[in-house]
């Protein structure tokens, strides 16, 4: 049998967050009451591939068809369940977490977002390593990339997206080196106007194209970085 | 039943080879006689992980202990075995192939290294598609890591390691640069001198550490690479 476990990131409430669902509170279950990554078996008359079984779960959990979803890796071993050799499939997904509002599938006590720097330990099976690798994944790719936008509902203010960066990447990004590498870049289409900080009116964004990962030259801003 | 397929690369002969495993010739066995990753099922009862499991094969077919070796991704779907659904971990290793006798295991009836361009096409299962993946990965991580020296029998001279960028690249590099980097970078102990080119005698190394991949700064020539 095999199984595909997803790592669903999103910002809520200026914090990283991770779509977890609690394992099941019976003393035949492994981990009862555990947080744990959300996931499952293929199935193999509806899956055509992994690809595919990670999508359907997600949408299963989130309601979401197709934001942002990368291999992550697999992992498997003899210590990581108590039943067993086992071993996952593991996706990693960017949602616009504040729009969406966890469903609990299976046979899971219950389902939330919670922020990932209180659930780094704690997890059932080997989550918390799982989730570890996933965050470290995240930031490495954010510091050259367009992926935080993948966590913003649209329409989105560049003050909004340059807040999302600095929560993944945990410290500030400078305002104007962020505004210039974003708009030359050339990603985002303008789409009106929103309020933005102390009610002035700041121009809003979207992607033009959400299938469509930018990753920006490395060399264009004297540290290498924003 | 979990399975972990190996892609094994080397340059022999001036061309990037892989270790490729020959499907047995027998009528109910899928793909007949065809070349092959090899690979096959986890042993619960000897592999503690994934990577252990993958360390064994590697040692199967190679009798090398712990040349480099890293997670590539996994592949499983409907189409890829005619025999029903099938997901399989795939991992990526560099050894010195010249000193390196393919050893087939299993039900294989041959083993051997395959230059890779002319084995891109008319592989078992998938594994055209995952040859495929491991070089691009290969591809894309050499352009400024110190992988190529895993390719390598120690001790070699560093027109030696140029050379096998350059096969690996499929391009030439300039031979100042590559110097002046790949010193700076500073992952490599003189071992004496070897017959170089012409005869002429030229310093031989060998990798300081062979635990430890070195990244080598994107910015440090103008073209930020070599």
């Amino acid at each position: 049998m095999t199984t595909v476990d997803l790592v669903i990131f999103s910002v809520i409430d200026n914090a990283l967050q991770v779509l977890l669902a609690q394992r099941p509170q019976e003393a035949n279950e492994p981990f009862p009451g555990l947080w744990a990554l959300p996931g499952g078996f293929v199935d193999v008359a509806r899956d055509v591939d992994l690809l595919a079984c990670a999508r359907r779960k997600l949408k299963q959990k989130t309601g979401v068809i197709s934001p942002y979803l990368e291999q992550l890796g697999s992992w498997g071993g003899r210590d990581r369940d108590p039943r067993g050799w086992s071993s996952t499939h593991v996706y990693f997904a960017l949602v616009p977490g504040a729009e969406i509002k966890p469903t609990k599938g299976g046979n899971a006590a219950d389902a939330a977002w919670l922020p990932v720097d209180e659930q780094r330990h704690g997890l059932a099976f080997d989550h918390n390593h799982i989730l570890g690798a996933a965050v470290a994944r995240l930031r490495s790719k954010v510091e050259y990339t367009s992926l935080p936008t993948y966590l913003l509902p649209e329409p989105f203010t560049l003050p909004q997206l340059q807040r999302t960066y600095e929560v993944i990447l945990g410290r500030s990004v400078d305002k104007s080196g962020f505004r210039t590498r974003t708009l030359a870049a050339d990603f985002l289409d303008e789409v009106g106007v929103l309020d933005g900080e102390f009610n002035r009116p700041a121009v809003a964004y979207r992607m033009r194209d959400r299938a469509r990962v930018v990753t920006f030259p490395r060399t264009f801003s004297p540290r290498g970085s924003i």
